[in-house]
């Protein structure tokens, strides 16, 4: 049975991981036959977000723990994760890659990936394995690859496309029903809900994409 | 365009609302062509569970801005809900309906639906629409609708089972795959993870579920 990581950021679109798309990811990769593991890294988040008020609240939180609830318990630090065991990776969107995987949201075409996401990334480029990244979470994957000349797509967003460019990745545009299959990277990227609307809309994308990354897997 | 209310009791399967079943539920109405309105009791969450530690926390948590995470933001209180503007009602499972909306966690056999989720199941029923529930919360939807002898499933739990019985609700058994329709009283129930194993395995009777009760809708 494939195995295919998925790497969650927290829990909920405006402070971690968007819901929706890692829910449909893992729904995806359960309906094709292959076996989801989920990893976090193991940090605290850098805002918690009250959802209904939009606003940012003192809470602390930890990205690992509130990631679990999406996993129903079952997760691992990434420190933990043996690419050597796993066939693909692929990552949900939602505010976490770009507040708590990387430092995106804060400084723009300037930001940093977290080293250890960075490591996990490139380990799996390197071993050949492909990477899905849904929604904004393309942006760090192209970052971390940006010597590779990765081509992805984040929907149509004009600014973020600028800064996708600034680090030397290619931009593709693509509905939300729709994928960007850079072949020779082995990365696949869909907008979700960087388009939307509708939940039933980004479900079609990420079936795609979750459908690509798997035929991309070796043997 | 067809409304369905979903009510949703915090953000998580040990402490709140279980995630995939009820971003299934959402996704399920949207490819149906009907609305989701999602909507919380405004309450103290009962207790707080770090998932991957399966540990109750010190944290205090709001069930309604947890339940706002699954909702991207758009969540009302459900006593702000007026059920002549929606169609029917999904209650989706986890440890949320029987640790949040009740005391069935607490309490077993004897234990109390809040009362403000009891009003809103009656006035839905009363109103002749119709009401699905997944996973364990069919036994707060069983215990609202006592009076009117209602039947539901909830897998094959003996224990559960044993518990509805003693309160006058009927028990029908059914897979994973399967809904138990109570035609009199216009309620969907189906198994989900009370049975799972896996997401796409709950995927199914959740999509039989919204399908059966957005045709059981007027007009």
């Amino acid at each position: 049975m494939k195995k295919i990581g998925v790497l969650l950021s927290g829990c909920g679109n405006m402070d971690g991981s968007e819901i929706h798309e890692s829910v449909l990811s893992l729904l995806f990769i359960d309906k094709a036959g292959a076996k989801a593991v989920c990893m976090a890294p193991d940090m605290t988040q850098t805002e918690t977000v009250n959802h209904p008020k939009g606003e940012t609240t003192r809470e602390t939180r930890q990205v690992l723990a509130e990631a679990g609830r999406i996993a129903r318990g079952h997760i691992r630090p990434i420190t933990d994760v043996n690419v050597e065991n796993l066939d693909a990776l692929i990552i949900p969107g939602g505010a976490g890659p770009v507040k708590n995987l990387s430092t995106y949201a804060e400084k723009g075409p300037d930001f940093e990936v977290r080293h250890d996401v960075t490591m996990l990334i490139r380990a799996f480029y390197t071993a050949g394995k492909p990477i899905g990244a849904i929604c904004i979470a393309p942006v760090i994957l192209a970052k971390a690859l940006s010597a590779h000349d990765p081509k992805v797509t984040i929907g149509d967003d004009a600014a973020t496309i600028d800064n996708l460019k600034s680090f030397g990745a290619a931009h593709q545009a693509q509905p939300v029903d729709g994928i960007c299959i850079d072949e020779a990277n082995m990365l696949v990227t869909t907008p979700a809900y960087m388009r939307g609307p509708g939940i039933a809309d980004i479900a079609i994308g990420i079936e795609k994409l979750v459908t690509q990354v798997i035929s991309m897997t070796k043997g």
